[in-house]
């Protein structure tokens, strides 16, 4: 609604991009807040006060933008990547904060999907107010957007193939399709998710260890998801060892799978969803738990199984499909995508990101609604 | 070689694309010269002249660019798509126009493939000679570089697939993935290739027409080639259906299938390759005889056999991958290559072009030979 009356200038919008970086750094940290970051910008156009949410809990980031500006604040322009909050949470509302310093002008680049915003409430006070509504923007706080939409953690999903659509040249066979490269941008990816998950058959074949090397320092614990609906377990698995910084591995797995991966009990935290003794996972009860331990986004890398049944039932909220520019030859390969009819669900992806990593191509998207 | 000495300015970038522009209107037309644009500057920076060659066998862009400048070429500089050629072929060689006219500074895009450029002898009659050596330059003479080193035509693979690689939900299923506007893309394609190539299992399936909707005339004529190495093929597809505009289809064949393929006399160009009562054919061999056709370069359309086919013996230049945001589930689905073990190839494509087209991703990229 506050697109059509866009006003921002050119050098609005560089502000708004440094807002935007600033956000960026605290992604991964703030959950179930999203990131955010400000910067004021005194009338003579210098940058007078900075600030971002560093972490869930810690200040959010108008107030400490504010408090670098000082006196410096009033009459300035106050950019944020997000609408700033109107509304008592762990910290005192930010409309509070931006009126007592002589806030001028509020640039924000994205609404608040929560609807406790406060635009309408900051122009009472006679505060000139843009909505930037930007791609950017967005995309901050879409784990966010959506979760407060769903009630099981925001899905991402990240799969890599051959230009022919293969993981391996045969069933069971582990390969390095993408380059160095690629496989660093799945490493950031996995630091901004609360939690990376696997199927079972991927720990079976890869054997993984579904960490992020170097070690990246986060103020959230990572955590490792495991999904087993048949099958078995061994606890040698690279993905059950402890790594500093980690949670215990959880073990997603029906009820009747109790007794079956018995050997794990000690090595994982065990997890099981469903009526007693029931053999079929229920994915939409498995991330339900999830949620419910916390776990605001999930960072899925496969198998062609669980990816495949996460999209047939509609809990993936983006992809991320590297594309190696290998050919297998794709009949005895194994396929990116096994298990479930996919063809007769007509899901679309909308792809709004395409890039070029090292070799590789990163297409990623979001599903687009049938 | 020339590149390390490259001193263009942006308003001589500026000028080249220009020549660029101009070159691409003979996209298709010029076979087996490569296209060409020139444009005449003078030393107020007014363009005086430009031209392109537009066809096989008429004037190439440096004397029709000359010709326009007339007196203003003295002293100008002029911006070729590619080095001038010190040739006499079916024209008289440019060098010579350049020197009678006067020309002080020749910034050309790509080198001669052939060695019949003249950079040198330019430079001896005192003119500043420039190469770009940028990736457009390379590009609008690649069917032509690529044409001097082998001996069968350019060969172009095109092939449109699900994000999870599979052509249809099922074998034999006969399926739209792309967009109008990757197809109005595919058709672009078409146009500047002498032909478009299929396997005789695509004309089963598909029953295409593979032309050029809407019409579009251009001086070469079109040609349609069916590649058909076992089973029959009905003189009723849609493929074998005269066109304005185009030549008979061409049938390749093993020479064995004379007798199985009797139906398409009169209604196909039968080519029938290889040793008498050969059953398979040797792609290479159909390749060849093409080119003894007069056939530059050739767009495959798939399907699957004939493009892993091709892959597999090196017989492809450039891949167009069209990858559109649907998901099939791979398993019953029919993969989008097939019938050849590429794994062990070990072929890699470097990719060079990724384009958003519609909702549809295409990647084109060369192979780089292991």
């Amino acid at each position: 609604m506050e697109r059509s009356h866009v006003r921002l200038t050119p050098l609005d919008r560089l502000y708004l991009q440094r807002a935007y970086d600033l956000a960026a750094r605290g992604l991964g940290e703030t959950a179930p807040n999203p990131p955010a970051g400000a910067v004021v910008v005194a009338r003579d156009g210098r940058i007078v006060g900075e600030g971002y949410h560093h972490r869930t809990g810690s200040a959010h980031a108008e107030p400490l933008a504010l408090a670098r500006a000082g006196d410096a604040a009033r009459g300035a322009t106050i950019y944020v990547s997000l609408e700033p909050c109107d509304h008592v949470g762990r910290t005192p509302p930010c409309t509070d904060a931006l009126l007592r310093a002589g806030i001028a002008r509020v640039v924000a680049g994205a609404v608040d999907p929560t609807g406790h915003g406060n635009v309408a409430r900051l122009r009472e006070h006679g505060i000139e107010v843009e909505i930037a509504g930007d791609a950017r923007g967005r995309e901050l706080i879409e784990v966010f957007s959506r979760s407060i939409e769903v009630d099981r953690p925001y899905v991402a999903l990240k799969m890599a193939m051959s230009l022919d659509g293969a993981i391996a040249s045969a069933p069971g066979v582990q390969e390095r399709l993408t380059s160095e490269e690629a496989r660093r941008y799945v490493r950031e990816l996995r630091i901004v998710h609360d939690a990376v998950m696997v199927g079972a058959g991927t720990v079976r074949i890869d054997d993984p260890q579904l960490t992020v090397r170097p070690p990246h320092a986060r103020g959230r614990p990572y955590l490792r998801v495991v999904v087993c609906e048949s099958g078995t377990l061994a606890r040698e698995r690279r993905v059950f060892v402890p790594e500093d910084g980690y949670l215990p591995t959880i073990v997603l797995a029906p009820d009747g799978a109790r007794e079956r991966l018995a050997d794990l009990n000690g090595a994982a935290d065990m997890l099981f969803v469903g009526a007693p003794g029931a053999e079929r996972l229920d994915l939409a009860q498995a991330l339900k738990a999830l949620r419910a331990r916390g776990v605001a986004s999930v960072l899925c890398e496969g198998g062609p199984k669980l990816a495949a049944a996460l999209i047939a039932s509609r809990q993936v909220d983006r992809v991320y499909w590297a594309i190696a520019p290998v050919l297998l030859g794709s009949e005895r390969a194994a396929p990116v995508l096994a298990g479930s009819d996919l063809a007769a669900l007509g899901a679309r992806v909308a792809f709004d990101r395409i890039e070029m990593i090292g070799p590789d191509v990163i297409l990623s998207g979001t599903f687009a609604d049938v």
